[in-house]
């Protein structure tokens, strides 16, 4: 097997003596022995070329440590299987995303700046209580979602591809967005999400409807975006934007009712939950046990 | 029956013809008609003179619209019942704790000054995976933050005074306190637990442990809890102070790692909320039910 650095080798910790570890993150040369890799683990962000994937005459597994795969899909073997990170990720960017819906309802920044003045400036702000929220995608992060805000009162409404118990098909969105408060996004960003909410989607929400997005900026239409938020009509809590980084200068930064954090959904300590995994897939293949988290159709 | 004022009147709403309803809040003289005051609803921060309640003699219920109680402990009539408006603000208060709790832990408002800046500065924080939550206090408010910050993937342990399934003796308390993370209050402020959060309980808290106060002011000693955040030992999530409002020029304004809201647990549209509660106590009243939220012995 294969790791892409030696950080996620010591992440990683002691195997079984038959499994040999190289670290190589599948860019440039193949190193020696680089030719008998079964297993290989893939940084996200450093994507090894088509052919030198396919070269690899014994290559059974690609293993990706993020829930996000999109850009692996064109770079991996049809004799492959790909796996992803889901599960490692999910707590933390769910966590992020109430956080950051609490924190725009609840006036914690306006708050932390009145704090700064030593000025104590009670006013009370709305919440979620008997608010509804419309959570897109119902997977790892988007049932956290809305187990925790449900805590709190808030109605929820559970969008995904397949209808199913408690689950709405996501055929049903547009019917679904001129009641909702919160819309958040926890769907992966494909053909079919690709500028999912749209200037049409943003019509459809009602004044002052925050938007809610820790899956990839790519899912929204930021121009679209920029036009609601400009005018004071929609408000928006983004972990994710397209163009990321955002540049400076770029009219999000400064808009109105516009809450941003930088890409942070991952804490530290995410590698060891990662090589967790990793280590338990590399033992199931040994084994010869079925892997988890196997993208294959489910894109 | 009578309201403390006309807003809280038209909360009440429509209500059975042989209920009649007098606005009056119960500092100064008594009105006409005050003397058949069966149900007298209190405004927290507005209270009667306990001789004032002692006159009326077909007093048979103070109704607060509040959590907390502890000062109206002393002007009720031992002859009326006393009952709280647990369950109108908990889920808010709850929600602002786990939304300070992760503004804190992710550093989102470090991130919003950052945004200020249109600096997009990625650096991954910490979070409430795998982190130990002591929440102090098992009531309304206490078990929210539990299920909220269990669905992050956190090790909660619930601390009450009686102890339960899932729920341990505050009697254990200081064995507990040098494992956790994050210490949240979630208790009434009454004798046994002014003063709960005292310099040897801080002493108990591991470096930079977070501690989160939603309950009230004087359950921690300001004054040590000032000296730990000054020594950058500790960290604060504060809705509540002691004193309150927070002068401007106190320390705790400036302290590092501190976040202060200013008591604002209660969302708007609370009014509808316990004005709900009231109306089904007058009723269950009226038809000779047991009320709820009766705080007798509790405290
Ligand atoms: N901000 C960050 O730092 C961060 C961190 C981790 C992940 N993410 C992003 O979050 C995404 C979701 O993560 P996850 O772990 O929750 O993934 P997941 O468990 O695979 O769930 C994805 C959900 O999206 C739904 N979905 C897919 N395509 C859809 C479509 N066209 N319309 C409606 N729903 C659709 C799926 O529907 P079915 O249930 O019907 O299949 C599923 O419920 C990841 O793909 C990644 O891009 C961001
Ligand atoms: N920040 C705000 O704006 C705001 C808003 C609402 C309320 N509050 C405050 O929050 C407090 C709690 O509210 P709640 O609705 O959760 O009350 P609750 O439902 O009555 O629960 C109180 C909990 O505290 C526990 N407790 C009482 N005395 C204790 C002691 N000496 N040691 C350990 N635990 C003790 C109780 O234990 P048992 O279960 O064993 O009885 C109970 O679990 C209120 O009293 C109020 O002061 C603040």
């Amino acid at each position: 097997m294969s790791v892409p650095d030696e950080s996620a080798r010591i992440a990683l910790g002691a195997l079984p003596g038959d499994v040999r570890v190289l670290v190589w993150d599948g860019v440039g040369e193949i190193p020696p022995h680089g030719h008998e890799i079964e297993f290989f683990v893939g940084r996200f962000n450093t994507r090894p070329r088509r052919e030198t994937l396919e070269s690899l005459s014994r290559l059974q597994v690609v293993q990706l440590v993020s829930a996000g795969v999109e850009p692996w899909l064109s770079v991996v073997p049809k004799s492959a299987l790909l796996c992803n990170g889901r599960g490692v990720h999910g707590g933390s960017t769910a966590e992020l995303a109430v956080g950051g819906m609490i924190a725009m309802l609840r006036g914690i920044v306006p708050f932390a700046m009145a704090q700064r003045a030593h000025r104590w400036e009670q006013r009370f702000t709305e919440g979620l209580d008997g608010r509804r929220v419309l959570v897109i995608g119902a997977g790892d992060i988007g049932t956290r979602i809305a187990t925790a805000v449900r805590v709190f009162g808030a109605n929820v409404t559970l969008v995904a591809r397949r209808s199913r118990p408690g689950v709405r098909d996501v055929s049903e969105l547009r019917q679904l967005l001129p009641s909702q408060d919160v819309v958040a996004l926890a769907v992966p960003h494909t053909d079919d999400t690709h500028h999912l909410v749209d200037a049409e989607f943003l019509a459809a929400l009602r004044d002052d409807a925050l938007v809610v997005n820790v899956s990839r900026g790519g899912v929204v239409d930021t121009e679209a975006l920029v036009t609601e938020v400009l005018d004071q009509r929609i408000r928006a809590f983004l972990d994710v934007t397209d163009p990321e980084p955002l540049p400076a200068g770029h009219p999000l930064w400064d808009a109105p009712n516009v809450l941003i954090t930088p890409h942070v959904g991952t804490i530290r300590g995410w590698e060891e939950r990662a090589y967790r995994l990793v280590r338990e897939q590399i033992l199931r293949l040994r084994d010869k046990e079925e892997l988890v988290n196997i993208v294959g159709e489910r894109y």
